[in-house]
């Protein structure tokens, strides 16, 4: 192996890049990645891309689409304009980009705990050292823990789904202020709202902190097109321009165009709509199948918005899942362990994540029962012999 | 300002991305960018993306496209395979990502002086200090500067146009076996070849060092789909895979479809063959028009390949080009200056940067006609006074 930079052996495999194989074999039922129902998306036939749109253009993005954006921003109570909107090539992007300049070997970065694994991972790549919180309890985010970067999904928060009340959006926002840190909000789940919830910007109710704010359109629009966005306060708003300059130019301008045309087309608002109550139904029904495959051994709250259900398994709260997923996936069936949503993750925690917009009605009871049975399993050999509870060993290549 | 990571200090702006923002300003004629003919972009009309193509994908790329690269690759008489092969938002990602696995703060870089200036860019913000190198003189490529990384464009160079001989091609990679560095190719401009000569992957003459080679479709596509592609030695492709992944996921599905869709085509050939026809009589009119404009002050070299002039300012070596960019943009014409291609340009190098594939004939004519007298006014000015040779002030933010 040649010389390699340190921050190298930080680079760890991603679980959500394994997910995204597993489920593209045939006949699986993923309830693992965030990923939108097949059927959520715009037809896409007859296109037809500009000349101009295939040459080179702003880093920034498309001016018609930051017009958009911006406004969308400003209606949310957002300080923007057009002129500080970046698009970006999916809202990873963002992360890597507020990590390039916020993150250095050591520094601290505030995290909700559980909070968005691939955000662990970059700021992880990075050097970041974590101080955690909840929405019960921000102490940690202080003047002493000094973190570079408080990070955080209020609305609809990954993997949890808990959205912020009024009251904790201001909590955070007074403890990022009293500790000079930046904060970064990362909001890609916003539009997916089903029940009537404060989604009040955080960085929204700042007095004095700099901030980052971003959202994607993989929820609302396509993940395919790999688009997101952000915004953010006027020092640091150049500084990410440059940074994704040098990252890939710019996002590709053919899904832009593309993106542009579907946000602004009369259909838009409709389409949207027809989105959110196709989710809400598949919520209620996952829901109902939760009770009664998973009603005597987890706890979980109704999310009010985005993809996921959050399941506590009451019946053992330091039972290990990672190792179930491979014996989960031989049976068809793939969900997310809780335990890499952790930036503190060193035993287990009773936990898994189980999205409910990609599997239909049938794959999600055919998969829940599977889960259950396994689970169920699981719990009694972990409650007759703690220390072997798993009966297949834990495998990250899976 | 916040607290921010010490890199930022090395984020400097990019000349590119000014140079995109002054290229789209009407009635400009620019030599800037190395911007295609936009009459070189295939016609995106009556495009159908099937369904699945908007869903996440795997952070390797598309299937078919990635055997479809393999195979050209292959036939170029690099080893790699389709399992190999990572699809790169655009080539300047694959930039990013070697950065990240290879540089830290300190690591010494073997570049060609001069090279690519955002290749620069992404090294200086991930704390690289420089060798400099040239096909005649690879000295500096040893044990003692041990360098962690050689970068090289050996085909058509940006932006001196060059093409490695032969000999120099296997003197390159003897001198990277020699000192053990990671050695990465930059291929982007190998299929605008408009004379016979050698193309031989440098990284295909290497016995044992680890190697990265990439290429790219925004100059025989277009620019706009944002595409590139890399292989890898072994041992590093599994990192090039997770750095991609924390980087945007895996790139826009859309634009691969479309990507694979054309290069795939019964056309495919032909348009490119029409493309190098189209380029290699834009370069001969460029030479005409030089020699007419230029041939008092400058020397070149007729390029056998790619989108460049490389101008060497023969009675004012010394000439810090940079100044005189604002009193050429002022008179309608872009061009880019030399100084930002050198690792270790600390005063003017008496060069610039001619791109000819996007001006049209009479547009050249006007833009070399105002440009020549612009600069034959600052060489007397700068033989008369050398320390007061511009007549205009600094300005990176143009």
């Amino acid at each position: 192996m040649p010389q390699l930079a340190s921050r190298v052996k930080r680079l760890s495999p991603s679980p959500i890049r394994e997910i995204l194989e597993v489920i593209s074999q045939p006949g699986m039922v993923s309830f693992a990645g965030g990923l939108p129902s097949p059927a959520s998306f715009p037809a896409l036939n007859n296109l037809s891309v500009p000349n101009e749109e295939l040459q080179y253009g702003a880093s920034e993005g498309n001016v018609a689409l930051r017009e958009l954006i911006a406004a969308q921003l400003t209606e949310r109570g957002i300080d923007t304009s057009p002129d500080r909107v970046l698009v970006l090539s999916g809202s990873q992007q963002g992360i890597d980009l507020v990590a390039k300049l916020l993150i250095e070997e050591g520094a601290s970065v505030a995290v909700e705990s559980p909070t968005y694994l691939a955000a662990l991972q970059v700021f992880s790549l990075f050097g970041a050292s974590y101080c955690c919180f909840s929405p019960d309890s921000m102490q940690s985010i202080n003047a002493q823990s000094s973190p570079a970067l408080v990070y955080s999904i209020p609305t609809f928060q990954n993997p949890s789904g808990h959205c912020y009340s009024h009251e904790q959006r201001c909590s955070l926002a007074a403890a990022v202020d009293a500790c000079d840190a930046v904060f970064f909000e990362d909001d890609p789940y916003r539009d997916l709202v089903y029940e009537a919830c404060d989604r009040t910007p955080v960085c929204s109710l700042l007095q004095r902190s700099d901030w980052v704010y971003q959202s994607s359109f993989s929820k609302s629009l396509a993940p395919g097109l790999r688009l997101g966005y952000l915004t953010a306060s006027e020092s640091l708003f150049p500084l990410l321009v440059r940074a994704k300059q040098a990252a890939d130019l710019h996002s590709n301008r053919v899904c832009q165009h593309i993106a542009h045309q579907l946000l602004s087309s009369p259909g838009a608002g409709a389409r949207l709509k027809q989105l959110v109550d196709d989710y809400r139904r598949r919520r209620d029904h996952f829901d109902t199948l939760l009770q009664r495959y998973f009603g005597d051994i987890a706890q979980w709250q109704l999310p009010v918005g985005g993809l996921f259900f959050w399941l506590d398994l009451t019946a053992a709260p330091t039972l290990d899942t990672q190792p179930l997923l491979r014996a989960a996936v031989q049976q068809g069936v793939a969900f997310m362990p809780g335990e890499p949503f952790f930036a503190d993750a060193s035993a287990g925690c009773g936990a898994l994540r189980l999205n409910f917009s990609h599997a239909s009605a049938a794959e999600a009871e055919r998969g829940l029962a599977t889960l259950a049975d396994l689970f169920s399993s699981a719990i009694a050999a972990h409650l007759t012999a703690p220390n072997h509870a798993c009966v297949v060993t834990p495998d990250v290549a899976l």
